[in-house]
């Protein structure tokens, strides 16, 4: 774990060198991550330039589905491990020429535990929760949705298919995530997307990443 | 791990003494796995006496849930521990009469990845997909679900919702959990849940639970 802390420094100061923006991406199996990124992309075209790292224990579908829509995407293939850790990205990060981007986010494996334990060097990490999965998963996963500066309510276009308890999800949310912006969004619909990337854009500009 | 495994052959010797079957369920978090136990155990009533060990990191919420229904439950606060294990078990299921109870439902930490490697003593693993979570969470997880002796697909109330391509899921289930029988149910409207529970009581009747 000290190694892990040791080499995400590394990570952070040659990502603050290169003038990046990074974002750590992290939710339940099957919440959107894919999705979301890929459209997080796609509006950000001509105002922030986007590279992608993601993780997976198999399969290199999700740098498939980003790079069919145009994204520059590094796959991690974990095996059996359960998250993402420094290591892996800084040899993913230098399959890459970090100057030619603004920001990268980075999608963990699909976990609510295991990668809270990991600085990875990003700036911010990002909680998903899908409307699908229902409004109590922050009171069960506390560390993970205590740790993060963003929390994104996914799916929103089927929180009427599912009885979607908006009011209990964000009190659930503003108990444990205190610390986060929530935003409330769907990838499929675009509804609440512009707010998350100008979110991003004016992150980018605060003097925490432009001028470091 | 090896104490892990010997542990869980102490709890399987356990079990089959108290003529016990034993399911071991997992998924990703939001899957649906409380509620699919609920009605299970509401179905059984009168045929299989049903008690329920519920693992979560943080809360009570899904033992009160399935006490509310009636259902005998412990529940086992894990804390940070992503999964499970047999002594956590041994441990939840000394508060039971065992004698009482013909079927014992584990409902390990929502979480595809760390659950895989640990044996609790069951006869069947378990392994739910949502509708919700993508039809390709067979091919990303394969540790969870080769190990699986039942694939659930849960929420299939929602499969147009979502756009399920029910094909391309039960494809992928049937390369990776090929040692599963499959079974596609929502617990909300009732539907594949009878052909569920039947399995159940054939497997709890078979020579290797009843004459052990």
């Amino acid at each position: 774990m000290e190694k892990n802390d040791r080499l995400a420094e590394q990570n952070r100061r040659l990502f603050r060198s290169k003038k990046l923006l990074v974002l750590n991406v992290v939710s339940s199996p099957g919440s959107g991550k894919t999705a979301f990124i890929r459209e997080t992309a796609v509006l950000l075209d001509g105002r922030l330039r986007v590279a992608v790292i993601v993780g997976d224990l198999a399969t290199d579908n999700d740098a498939a589905r980003l790079r069919d829509a145009g994204v520059a995407a590094v796959q991690i293939r974990t095996g059996t491990v359960c998250h993402l850790d420094a290591g892996m990205v800084f040899n993913a990060a230098s399959q890459l020429d970090l100057d030619k981007f603004d920001l990268l986010i980075i999608e963990n494996v699909g976990n609510l535990v295991c990668p809270a334990d990991y600085d990875l060097g990003e700036d911010l990490r990002v909680v998903l929760l899908s409307v699908t999965e229902g409004e109590d998963k922050p009171l069960k996963y506390p560390p993970m949705f205590h740790s993060a500066a963003a929390a994104i309510v996914t799916k929103n276009d089927l929180a009427k298919a599912v009885d979607f308890d908006r009011g209990q999800a964000l009190a659930n949310l503003k108990r444990i995530s205190h610390h986060a912006k929530i935003f409330e969004v769907s990838a499929k619909t675009g509804e609440g997307m512009n707010a998350w990337v100008e979110f991003l854009i004016r992150q980018h500009a605060t003097a925490s990443v432009a001028e470091r």
